[in-house]
């Protein structure tokens, strides 16, 4: 049950919805709030999604108390409807009884007044919502509305810290802020050392080989202090260690171990992304960068843009689907369309040239490939992807692997193979791949 | 603790890995686990994220167990690492010896060999690696690997069924068939009632409308034996309906009063999504559909390609990031981006106009928007993004809403919109938006 690391304090994140437990809807609360937490020091003993039932809440709000967790984050539950019933059954383990707070249904009133009625949705369903929305755990601090939602922050007697929060990401995240500086919160975070982790990032390594450098330095040295896991995704491995509390020191140093042994394929030695290293080289490097994609069909140029300032070094890309498309808009020659095939290495090149020479830009990258489920063949299977990156200096960098799982993981795995070649080009890698 | 609603059997799905309690790493298995279970006729009780540590597994499988769940399904912890401990923690709730099972320690040795060998990572770290995904609780169903570890089916006496499946989504996923004709699974699943819910999609309607056409509702039937539950997906409103065993015909109808109240705002009362409904009104029409994205930078495209088959009508499009490539790529006349401005309604209709042209389609989108955190004045705002869809008939179909939240907010809900637009002018809406 989450025995506590000594020095961690542990939390349990508990997010409400029984529509999260259908499947069809992604979560983005639980791993938000887990990764706030870790920042500020805390160990996440579980993540739990359960129903809209009050008594699943209660089982597993009992649950997270068994276990000793100094502090409980629930999301979700606080809406207008009646299966949103988090605030009551909260309050019932806390035992505090519900009361309207009227100041605050003023104030959630005039914040959607407006609203409401431009839309023509004011009358009895909205007032009707507003009231209950408006009912809070006496004694707990609320947390001011980001949508219609108060917060709460409440006490079980000597049990844990409990924060309530809305199920909406956006009103979630924009409270957040507000329950860092809540007195109760803000005392509990004044008790908890702060422990600073740090990640790796590899390209191309295997699980196994960390396994294997793990036991190496497990022989040299004692490991027991610092908590290291590795996880796969995508291509990229990732090696993050967590040191307990004045083990930071130790953390560094097996660190820095681990990223010597695996040097040639490290893409980050201090948790930085491959696109924040990509956004850096160019930036530095004064680059800018355009796309011709098949396959991935805009999801790199996408990925490109995710960033704010992108503008500085995104010149733009096509969208190349059709065979036309490759040839109106990028100059592919359509003989070597035919000679060779959509998905081909020189295609690849071509797309590459064709969108470098077309916007302008340092650097093109060519993407062309067969993503399925339909459409392989022997010489070309399904997953068969060939990607070019030239560069206005010269550089030709060219591959063409053939990549696993579904539609979906191969343009997934194709956009970052994209950005690691684009990373290369740009001379953004501190070892070499 | 779950009260399972009468005539459902309850499942848990327990994912392990310290890596998602972390917050940085999504989990895939979880939703997807709990889709196919919800299906398959179950009600998923909880789904829980714990860390790699036996205790944490063990405290949760005893938490489910107690709840009285007749299926657990566990993901993560076969890897070839020290911290991988999920067979050897069920094997232990199950009572179960873990033996070394020599013929499947061959299979794997023989799936893998060629790949370690080329790679140069063939010796004793994988050899150990194979030995230890090769141990198997005694008398539990072996399911073949997909990558190198096996799933496991094994039960606890009289609790529940515990289904062990590997953590790589792609593994898990690869082998859910596997699972299902499993002989301890098909056993169960033969005696748990399908009941088929029902999924209504809304556009652009709040969900305190639903809580009171509930309300109105129950008050003239009795809505007990359907579980309604109402969740906004961005711009989306999902309202499902899961009706008990023998209830579904109550459903239906009441799945009908509640489209028929609401018809304008209807996009699906069958749970098409509307990339469905989509692809399905393009190919019926024989259009094709080409775009000009700025803000979203390709995100859309990316979108439309998502599905196999997209190649018939997706003619391509163009990132057009710059103002340069505005009007290099599509055309967008120079004075006009000067005259209004890049992010205006003008240059959107440019952009749908010059797609249209440049690819040869049938219908052109144009997307440009102020997505932030930067770059927003008070007449265009962060958020403010102008859509506009143009179609060789003659439609014109425009839209400069702000929209809400951060910048991957911003170019979702900008994405969303556009496929909503793309749909009303391919003639796919059932109702009138």
């Amino acid at each position: 049950m989450a025995e506590s690391a000594p020095g961690r304090p542990t939390a349990a994140v508990l997010v409400t919805g029984s529509e999260l437990l259908t499947g069809h809807v992604r979560d983005a609360n639980g791993p938000f709030v887990a990764r706030e937490l870790g920042g500020l020091g805390f160990e996440i003993a579980e993540l739990m999604l359960v129903g809209d039932r009050p008594e699943d809440l209660r089982a597993a709000l009992e649950f997270v108390a068994a276990s000793g967790v100094a502090l409980v984050v629930t999301s979700g539950g606080l809406g207008p409807t009646a299966d949103d019933l988090t605030a009551d059954v909260v309050a019932e383990f806390c035992g505090a009884p519900m009361r309207l707070d009227e100041a605050l249904r003023g104030r959630i009133h005039d914040k959607i007044a407006g609203w409401a009625s431009r839309a023509g949705f004011d009358g009895p369903a909205l007032n009707a919502a507003t009231a209950k929305q408006s009912m809070v755990p006496d004694g707990a601090s609320v947390l001011e509305p980001v949508g219609t939602a108060p917060g709460l922050v409440l006490r079980r007697g000597e049990g844990p810290l409990v924060v309530v929060l809305p199920g909406p990401p956006r009103e979630l995240q924009g409270m957040w802020p507000a329950v860092l500086t809540s007195p109760p919160v803000a005392d509990l975070l004044s008790t908890v050392p702060r422990a600073e982790a740090r990640l790796l990032r590899f390209f191309g390594l295997p699980e196994s080989e960390i396994a294997v450098t793990l036991q190496e330095l497990g022989r040299e040295r004692d490991l027991s202090r610092v908590e290291i896991t590795t996880c796969l995704r995508r291509s990229e491995l990732e090696v993050d260690l967590h040191p307990l509390p004045g083990a930071e020191a130790e953390s560094a140093e097996i660190a820095a171990e681990i990223a010597e042994r695996h040097r040639r394929r490290l893409i980050s030695d201090v948790g930085t992304t491959t696109d924040e290293l990509l956004a850096r080289a160019l930036l530095d490097g004064g680059l800018s960068v355009a796309t011709g994609e098949s396959c991935t069909a805009g999801l790199l140029a996408g990925r490109l843009v995710d960033r704010a300032g992108s503008s500085a070094y995104v010149s733009g890309g096509v969208v190349a689907y059709s065979n036309e498309a490759k040839t109106s808009m990028l100059d592919v020659p359509a003989e070597m369309i035919a000679t060779h095939g959509a998905v081909s290495p020189e295609v690849a090149r071509a797309l590459a040239d064709g969108a470098r020479a077309r916007f302008g830009a340092d650097i093109g990258i060519g993407i062309t490939g067969v993503a399925g489920p339909d459409g392989g063949t022997e010489a070309k299977p399904v997953g068969y992807v060939c990607f070019c990156v030239t560069t206005s200096d010269g550089q030709v960098i060219a591959r063409d692997p053939t990549l696993p799982g579904s539609r979906a993981d191969v343009r997934e795995r194709s956009v970052d193979t994209g950005m690691h070649m684009l990373l290369r080009a740009a001379g953004g890698l501190p070892g070499r791949l």
